[in-house]
C-alpha cells in the first residue's frame, strides 16, 4: 500500500472522528513546471526532471510534478509570467532570461567576468545571495530557488585565430546577452541568431564565429565539422545558475514539510546538475581533441578589454537601488573568495595536472 | 496540528477499520547519527546537524535524527563500527577515518595528489563513484552517502619558509593519514599529534610545522600566532568528502519516501557543507594577511617530490582488488574532468583575478 493511499484513508478516517483536516493535508496536489527547455533538453531539461522527480519521491507522491517543457503551455522565455500570473506554479529556467522583468535578475544566473558556479554558490547558501534574490523574486509574487549550473560556458567557436583586440572589430559573432553588448563594445557586429540556425549561418561564411554552451552541447550542434579554432574559456558566463521559480503565494500555502522538500531538492539538483554539465563536458572536450580541434585561449589584451567593458555593461543599471545593492553583495563575495581559491585549490590543480600530465 | 499527530490519529483511524498497516508507516522513528566531530565543531558538526535538521524536517518528523557528538555515545573513530554492529542508525565522518576497515574508503574522502571537491563530486553522481562507494561500505553492512566536503586544505605553518626538497630531511611535522607517509618519503620526521597539542608544541619548538584544517579552523586554533609562514595550497588533502552511512537494514527497511529524503538530504548537505567552508575560509584568510600572515607556494621541484611520493602510496595497496579498480575508476575520472576544468574555469578566472586585481 503507498503512503498516498493510506493518507487518502486516513483522511476518511479523520474525518469520521470529526477532526479538522489542517490546511495542508487536503489530499494530493499537482504543480505545473514550465521551462525554458525544449523536452529532453541535455543538461536542463534533465535537471527540471530531477528536481520534479525529487519532489514526488520525497512527498511520497503527495506532491506531483507537471513537467511542462518550452512551448507545451508557454513559450520558452514567458514561464516568469505564468508563474507571477498564476498560471503555473513553477518555472524551470536561466533568470538572465528575465532581465526584462528586472535588470537584476542577471546576478542569479550569470554576469560577464562574473562569479564562477562555486563563488556563485558560495554568496547564495552563506553570503547575502539567496535573501537577495528571493527579495527580488517577491517583487513578482515569486519564490525562487537555486536548482542547477550549468558551469563556464566557452569561448567559442572562430573561423581564424584571435590574436588581439583588433580582431573584434567587424568581427560577425552570434552571441546573446550581455556577452554580446560586451562584443559591441570591442566592435563587433553581434547577432543573436536562434540555435536552428547558427551552423547554417556558420558554414556559409554568414556569420565569422558563434559561442553556443560548452563542449557537450557544441558537439552536438556539430560546430566542429566547419572550424577548429575553439575558446573554450570565455568572459560572457562563467557559471550559470538555473532557477526554480515557485508562485508565492501557492509556497505558501504549502506545508512546512513540503517546502522544506522544494528547499533541499533544489539545492540537491543544483549540486546535480553542475556535476552533470562539468562530466558530460569534459567528456565531449575529450572527444572534440581527438578529431583535430584546436583549444585556444583568447590572449591577455583580449582578456583585458573583456573586463573594461564587461563592467561598463554592469554598471550600466546602478541607479536602480535594489540592483545597486545586490551588484555591490555580488562583487564583494567575489572579490573575498576569489582569492582563497585562487590561492588553494587553482595553484594546487595547476601544480598536480603539470605533473602528473593531465 | 502536525502532521505527525496527524497520522498518529489516522494510523489509529486505519487500524479499527482493519487495514493492515504497511510496514514502513509505523508511527515516528529516531535515527541516532553518531559522529566524528566534538558538539558544535565548526563546519562539520555544522554538517551533521543541517542533515539531521533536514531529514527531520522533510519528514514532517516521522524521521528524527538523535545527533550524538563524538565521545557522546562512542568514540570519534568508533563511529563507523558501531553503524554495522548496529549500536547506531548512521555517522556522520570522513570515510579516511576507515582506511583500517577498508583502504579503499579513503578515495571517498581524500587522497594525495587526488581530487579537488568538484571533481569528487563529478565522479561520485555522474561517473562511478557512488556505486563504488555503496559496493564498498556494502561489505560493512552500510549504505554510505558523501554529505559535505570541506573543499581544499592548506599545506600547512613553518617555522621557516620552504625552498627545496632538502628543507623536508628531517623536519618535525604534524600530519595524519596518507599525507605522512608522503612527507616521511621526503625525509620529514612526521608525527600526528591529538588537536589539543599541536599549538603548544609548535610554540615550544617541538615541532617545525604542522598542517591543520584551513583558515577558518587555522585562525581559531592560533598558528598565526606563532610563526608567519603559511603554505595555503597543499598536496595532501585536495577535497575531503564527509560520508554518511546508513546502516543497510535500516536503509532498507525505511520507505521508497524517506529513503528519498535520506538520498537527497545527503546532496543538498554536500554542497551546502563545501559552500561553508568555502566562504568561511575565505574570510579568514583575508583577516590572517591583515594580520602579516604570508601568503606562500611550495617551490615546483617540491611539488614534483609530492608528486611521486604520493603515486607512491596510493599504489601500496593495489594488490587488493576492490581497492585496484576503484583507484583506475577514480584515476580515470580525474584525467578526463582536469583538462575541462583547467581549460575553461581556472583560465578564466585567473585572468578575471588578475585585471581586476581580486
Amino acid at each position: 500500500m503507498k503512503r498516498r493511499q493510506f493518507l487518502s484513508s486516513a483522511a476518511t478516517g479523520a474525518a469520521a472522528a470529526g477532526l479538522a483536516a489542517p490546511a495542508y493535508a487536503q489530499g494530493n496536489r499537482t504543480l505545473t513546471m514550465v521551462t525554458s527547455w525544449g523536452r529532453g533538453l541535455a543538461g536542463v531539461h534533465d535537471s527540471a526532471q530531477y528536481i520534479a522527480d525529487s519532489i514526488t519521491a520525497m512527498s511520497d507522491g503527495e506532491l506531483t510534478v507537471d513537467l511542462r517543457a518550452a512551448g507545451e503551455l508557454v513559450g520558452a522565455f514567458e514561464n516568469f509570467d505564468a508563474v507571477t500570473a498564476g498560471q503555473a506554479d513553477m518555472y524551470h529556467a536561466a533568470d538572465y532570461y528575465f532581465t526584462g522583468q528586472h535588470p537584476a535578475f542577471a546576478f542569479f544566473s550569470t554576469v560577464p567576468f562574473g562569479m564562477t558556479a562555486q563563488e556563485l554558490n558560495n554568496w547564495y547558501y552563506h553570503g547575502n545571495g539567496q535573501e537577495l534574490h528571493q527579495e527580488l523574486g517577491a517583487i513578482f509574487g515569486i519564490k525562487p530557488f537555486l536548482v542547477g549550473n550549468t558551469g563556464p560556458q566557452s569561448g567559442g567557436w572562430f573561423n581564424r585565430e584571435i590574436t588581439g583586440v583588433e580582431d573584434f572589430q567587424g568581427l560577425r559573432f552570434r552571441m546573446p546577452g550581455q556577452g554580446a553588448e560586451v562584443l559591441g563594445k570591442l566592435g563587433a557586429s553581434v547577432q543573436n541568431l536562434p540555435g536552428s540556425e547558427v551552423y547554417q549561418a556558420l558554414s556559409s561564411g554568414a556569420i565569422d564565429g558563434t559561442e553556443w554552451i560548452g563542449p557537450w552541447a557544441d558537439e552536438a550542434a556539430g560546430f566542429h565539422e566547419i572550424t577548429k579554432y575553439y575558446y573554450t574559456a570565455g568572459f560572457h558566463e562563467p557559471g550559470p545558475g538555473l532557477t526554480l521559480g515557485v508562485n508565492l503565494s501557492v509556497f505558501e500555502e504549502l506545508s512546512p514539510a513540503h517546502q522544506a522538500i522544494i528547499e533541499k531538492a533544489s539545492v540537491a539538483a543544483n549540486l546535480w546538475t553542475l556535476t552533470l554539465f562539468m562530466k558530460n563536458n569534459a567528456e565531449a572536450l575529450n572527444r572534440l581533441r581527438q578529431q583535430g580541434v584546436q583549444i585556444l585561449e583568447f590572449p591577455d589584451e583580449v582578456w583585458e578589454a573583456f573586463g573594461t567593458a564587461s563592467e561598463e555593461v554592469l554598471q550600466q543599471h546602478t541607479n536602480d537601488p535594489l540592483y545597486a545593492s545586490i551588484l555591490a553583495s555580488y562583487q564583494e563575495s567575489m572579490r573575498e573568495n576569489s582569492a582563497w581559491i585562487g590561492e588553494t585549490e587553482r595553484v594546487y590543480a595547476q601544480q598536480r595536472d603539470r605533473i602528473l600530465g593531465l
